[in-house]
């Protein structure tokens, strides 16, 4: 059997979210759909993350074992023919069968897009989140620090969340305007259900004046979901990132999405 | 009766153009059913710019004339509630007879967003145009420069273009690399039915190094259609700019759009 990995992008309207689904409305299905019909078999496909309904992937990373051989440019053009337009693989290698796409990811980054205009997303609708009142992004970007570090994440845990535990090391929290938009990252270990979506709820709080930026820290160390601000639209929510250990050589983003820089 | 002028945002996706059909499928469609609505009145909306199946704005302006007054935010976030997600309402204001979205214009403007990347578009299948091998923007800018002033642009009208005559002046031409993306502007008195996206078509033949720059000057010069390279895909096409004698004090263009910088 030979490991394949890839990358790929999507959009997340049309879609049930990443992980498989008796209808066959998830990403993942698409993809074992196109994958199969290139190895001639019936082929199970690994994601780095399980990205939710609504939600984007400027890069996901993928895994999945065939016995057939196949140039890589099988695995990116011919896969992309078999793929509806929302999906597309943006590269393909040949791995080993110590790389899993899941288990040996050792960072993953999100971005959320927010749309701070008076007026609802008309042109891009589904791609970014909104919000219509001025937000301080300074006044979140301090409020995001707080969340820097290992912690217990319970606070923006969703109850559906299957994780074994819920510290999760977070290295980078920060909101950055960008004109009519604020650019918000998170990048950790890994991510709890909801948990990147229920940070920018609670963000979104402090922008608009309604908490201070410690409020951030405060619900952190209550570990109490209830206390946080409701979970905030999928619309926004973009898988950017992934690191895997250095010898694997995989690329950890994209840069051929309109957010990137 | 008030004349009332507003700034619009649509998506091409999903709309059969701009003007108005039986079936009711385009957007001005959606937009006079929405303005309708709100003026308890059947409501004509005139455009600056009649835009293909497809072709997005990042701003187009129109006007209605209506006999009951309301707030302007009512012909905005009034509208924008009866309007479908793929359209929003900017801003209105209210203008004098004088004003005519489409005989007031002065100026129009477009950008091309075209992806140039081995891969096709899956994040933003629809919203961005496509060419899979390396493009030469520098070479595609010298071949607009070609194409500044007043001429007659038969090579690059479409059969069925209506205009009166085939004469405009184009005042602005360029090509421009963004990492993986050209953005390519025109701004001009006004332009002919598939103007720009047959100008497209022409100035990637010249970046794929098929053509020389000067091509697109030989092909002004013999006002002839069918020595010019087919229409380019409508996707990455989007009205972006108009411009009104300066005592309206409209807007000339959105910044809330990704690819507006």
């Amino acid at each position: 059997m030979r490991r394949i990995v890839i990358g790929l992008e999507y959009r997340g309207q049309g879609f049930c979210g990443w992980q498989s689904q008796p209808q066959g409305c998830a990403v993942q299905d698409a993809v074992e759909a196109a994958v199969g019909a290139i190895a001639d078999a019936k082929t199970t496909v690994t994601a780095a993350g399980r990205t939710d309904t609504g939600v984007h992937a400027a890069l996901q990373v993928a895994h999945f074992d065939v016995s057939v051989e196949r140039p890589l440019t099988a695995w990116v053009r011919g896969v992309n023919s078999h793929l509806p337009e929302g999906v597309a693989v943006l590269w393909a290698r040949e791995t080993d069968a110590s790389f899993h796409a899941r288990f040996a990811a050792l960072q993953r980054g999100y971005r959320y897009v927010l749309l701070n205009h008076p007026v609802r997303p008309g042109l891009n609708a589904g791609l970014v989140g909104w919000h219509h009142r001025p937000l301080d992004a300074d006044a979140m970007n301090r409020a995001a620090l707080h969340l820097i570090g290992q912690h217990d994440f319970s606070a923006f845990r969703a109850a559906e969340c299957q994780a074994k535990s819920p510290v999760k090391e977070l290295r980078r929290a920060q909101v950055e305007r960008r004109g009519e938009y604020l650019l918000c990252d998170f990048q950790a270990d890994g991510f709890l259900h909801h948990m990147v979506r229920n940070i920018m709820g609670s963000l979104i709080q402090v922008g608009a004046g309604m908490q201070p930026a410690e409020w951030l820290g405060e619900l952190l160390t209550s570990r109490d979901r209830t206390l946080a601000a409701p979970t905030f639209d999928a619309a926004g929510l973009y898988l950017t990132h992934i690191r895997y250990p250095a010898h694997f050589a995989l690329p950890e983003h994209s840069d051929r999405w309109p957010f990137a820089t």
